[in-house]
């Protein structure tokens, strides 16, 4: 062993203590008499002494020492003058005695500091370096902590991790495929798994009982901020099991990871259906830390000569808690807000409940005190409250209401990241009609099976079938989604015809697990966390890609070692393929 | 929950309980008074009652059920007349109230039991009911536990797991890669990792210190009967260590897995050179369960007539330990086995020790009875022992050899799968000349560090240059490997050279690692486990793929869901590739 401490352990009652240690050259401060180097590594900084009366040519040469230049020290612990409280060792210092550079360092291209001056690019280009930065490592111990507490529940609650492939058969439906080309099977290709969702259903036909695994899984997509090609699921699965059994299994998973990531002991879970969190919050993942749920006010302020109203298909009002105040200057930017082409609604309608019990609005043309006190009333409103008002088309007002509602949680600081709200979302319909291709998708996915009680709708009203599909919301946040599974080789092929497949397409594409379903198939059911997003909301943080150690670009580049990369004609050629000009 | 127990734990203290039970008919006999089905799940089998007299309705609807069914079950414990002592519910059965039969079956097509009539490929094609058998699913609850410890482990050790990318570049140098077109990036491929060498070196430059992962990885190599293109491995590096931090941390992992999953206590792993296990064993992974070791005979038989031996570069003897008596078909037999085409000997020598301490040898016209005592005595072989001899050419005589001696083991019961020998080889050559391309390849991986003290050599006489490079060898079988790594970007660069590469190549492919080494990169090592390996050796059992829960078949497929697979031409125009005619 090079060393026998860390940087970040030795303390007071160490002191006296021969120790070597090694580490990088966090910053160095030469004082003429006395020389001072900030030892870091993994675990912590450690002050390096260097006495210049003592001893001048050590001293020297420790001088010589540039930034993120690794060396092995011998030396002293000793009590510090000077104690830092900031650090678990700043009561202590080592007295140098030899000092071993092991590796020189160039300037580094930004600095290696919880604030760096370094750009997203030119770290991503460095991510070594940038790994080297508290914030970023800090991440990724988070992140081995996190899998390792969901490992043993999971394990200990009996599931068991089975890897399966990644080597596996393109699937049109859903996302892209990144393809693979196979030497040895001329003409043919792998695919690698966006998700290991049927291998996971032929587990619990194979009678595997309880199942999960962390993996990563591949989307070609067209990235967004906080999508990468490639992402870690926890993808479980579990059989003789109803959606509550999931539910509580999996609330039991989260608490647990409350209590041991954050010290939070949480309470049960809230649910809402799919429908409610609709109606009250315009989306399908609502954000609990704070209130503010859309109320309905087409019955009380339609047909009173306000055309704009009186067009909409629906009119609602959220109420801001002591906005009443609001300026001119803040509620123009509001009105600017909602017209954002990302939120898209037409304007803002306002109603201030003034301090006396008065209102003012911005449809006072239209509407009397009493009307107002009548919307105030149905808006839980008191005075000094805002309430605001939107309408149109349902969908986009929804839409745009839910912006608005986030909008107003971040003015008013409703949004704490050191705050935690989960929530079920249940009853998800089971399809989603598309206007453009003119057909059903699956809105989970095509194995979720329909609630038994709507199974007879499928065929005439498929749109009204509900299912047995759940997603786990935190903050805002979908960490995760599954669903009760089919598990009956008929109504999985009913489901493929609503979905448009010809049962020839469905056979060629999903036949290994329709047949599957005929060899005592029993019922299961199973859900998938988001892991890098998991990471992120446990941190309070919107990106995902601060928890990866090395992501890619939003054009699926890796940037450190150029990939992906032009390749030789041998190689092609091997592979039977040729790039097009 | 559509079970409170499962069909593994119901013992004769639960009796009278009201159970509801789920699982897979095993079998079913009906005795005419009464109906016993075997109902299986995960953990075990329970017996089910039905009595003609008492229920007959219930009783003509269990016969009516097929092997596989899966059904739910309501009914109360009982004690059992017959007991069955080979089962833990041998004492119990269940009275059967209702049946609820949850999917039917049709007959499957092999018999789901520990010796099922299925072939390989007709197991392979529905893996989903191979893995119902035992012994599939034990050895993936095994799998599963195996993976729980080393991170337990690892984790407990101070070791990080961090994932690394799957979606990367290729490097030549090595096996084939598996490539992936990348759709936004034209013309453009990501490969898959063979492994996460250098991801992990960077980590390290990183400051991550000791950083694990249980990783897939992807050789795109023509396969033999035990490889496989996708398979998992244990990753582990770290920093400011020596080989022996390294092996010691190692041995102290495998150690623990030996405990937890054996229950035996293992004593230090001896460890061997080489160069020694070469002479003594003839291969670079000895099979230490038996002795048996190489004995150098040059000396005592060349230059005395026997012109095959004077034509020799090498000529070593083992002694089989009372094999003294064996007949000539038996000998016959030996001399067949050298000389199949995989052994590749020309022939075999034997000299017989009597009981009288007489000696009787193939070669009795050239050697007297005093040189065969002094061959004797050198082989340690005492009255009663065989003593087998090979000559020829070094490397070939050696490996002969090492299959005889490993034949012997075998015809002997030497090499019990009750019984495990671990070893460490160390001191591995740096490089390896290859006849054909006229060029060195790196033995283990180009970014082994050669010895500090044979690096001189590196320029001159590269051939001779040792590595800190090191095996672990259990039962014969090479379960992982690894080095200290270069983190120096001269001694890299040098290698690269003496592997023929130019600078620009180098650049090209490794550039991004080189430069890292300039930002201050810390002293490294590392080492890599074959994990479905592993899981095999622990298991005694030759083959991986009993512990891999999907694997493929030789020709890379995967036979349950035919992948590869044709994908659309849609799907490579927006790849931007052609398959070839």
């Amino acid at each position: 062993m090079y060393k026998t401490n860390t940087c970040g352990e030795l303390t007071i009652t160490e002191v006296g203590q021969k120790v070597r240690l090694c580490g990088w050259i966090q910053k160095s401060r030469d004082l003429g008499g006395m020389t001072f180097i900030d030892l870091r590594d993994r675990y912590g900084i450690t002050q390096l002494t260097f006495n210049m009366e003592t001893n001048p040519t050590l001293c020297e040469q420790a001088r010589t020492l540039g930034r993120e230049y690794v060396i092995q020290v011998k030396g002293t612990v000793a009590e510090r003058y000077n104690k830092n409280k900031n650090i678990p060792t700043g009561d202590i210092e080592i007295i140098v005695e030899t000092v071993n550079v092991l590796n020189a360092s160039k300037l580094p291209p930004f600095t290696i500091e919880d604030n760096t001056d370094g750009g997203d690019e030119l770290r991503m280009q460095y991510r070594y370096l940038d790994i080297r930065r508290n914030a970023v490592k800090n991440n990724l111990l988070f992140r081995h902590k996190l899998s390792m507490e969901i490992r043993n529940y999971l394990s200990g609650q009996g599931f068991v991790e089975i890897e399966t492939p990644f080597l596996i058969s393109s699937t049109p439906e859903g996302a892209r495929d990144f393809l693979v080309p196979s030497r040895m099977n001329e003409g043919k290709f792998y695919a690698l798994p966006q998700s290991p969702q049927t291998f996971k259903q032929l587990l619990m036909i194979a009678g595997m009982d309880k199942y999960f695994q962390i993996v990563r899984c591949f989307r070609d997509e067209d990235l967004r901020a906080d999508r990468q090609p490639e992402f870690t699921q926890v993808d479980c699965e579990m059989s003789f099991v109803t959606q509550e059994d999931v539910l509580q299994t999996f609330e039991g998973l989260y608490k647990t990871l409350f209590q041991k990531m954050k010290g939070i002991s949480m309470e049960d879970f809230p649910r809402m259906t799919y429908n409610d969190a609709m109606k009250y919050y315009g989306c399908d993942k609502p954000d609990l830390r704070f209130g503010m749920p859309f109320v309905e006010l087409n019955d009380l302020l339609q047909y009173r000569n306000f055309s704009l109203f009186n067009e909409a298909e629906l009119i609602i009002g959220i109420c801001a808690e002591n906005c009443g105040n609001y300026t001119r200057k803040q509620l123009d930017a509001l009105t600017d807000f909602v017209k954002r082409p990302q939120v898209g609604a037409g304007g803002l309608v306002y109603i201030v409940c003034n301090a006396d019990g008065s209102f003012k609005s911005s449809v006072d043309k239209f509407y009397g005190q009493e009307d107002l006190q009548t919307v105030a009333e149905r808006c839980n409103a008191k005075a000094g409250d805002l309430i605001l008002i939107l309408c149109g088309k349902t969908e986009q007002t929804q839409k745009a209401m839910n912006e608005l509602r986030l909008e107003m949680g971040n003015r008013l600081g409703l949004r704490s990241s050191d705050l935690f709200k989960p929530l079920w979302v249940i009853d998800f319909p089971l399809l989603e009609w598309d206007e453009e291709t003119q057909r059903f998708y699956a809105k989970h996915h095509p194995f979720t099976a329909p609630k038994p009680e709507d199974e007879y709708l499928l065929e005439n009203n498929p749109a009204a079938v509900r299912a047995n599909a759940y997603d786990l919301v935190i903050n805002g946040v979908e960490v995760g989604g599954g669903s009760v599974r089919i598990y009956q080789r008929e109504i999985q092929k009913k489901m493929f015809q609503v979905l448009g497949f010809s049962d020839e397409e469905a056979q060629k594409q999903f036949g290994f697990l329709m047949n599957a379903f005929e060899y005592g198939a029993p019922p299961h059911a199973g859900i998938a966390f988001g892991f890098d997003r998991m990471c992120a909301v446990f941190n309070g943080v919107d990106s995902i890609r601060d928890f990866i150690a090395f992501p890619k670009n939003n054009s699926g580049k890796d940037v450190m070692i150029n990939a992906p990369s032009s390749v030789s004609k041998e190689q092609l050629k091997e592979l039977n393929i040729t790039v097009n000009e």
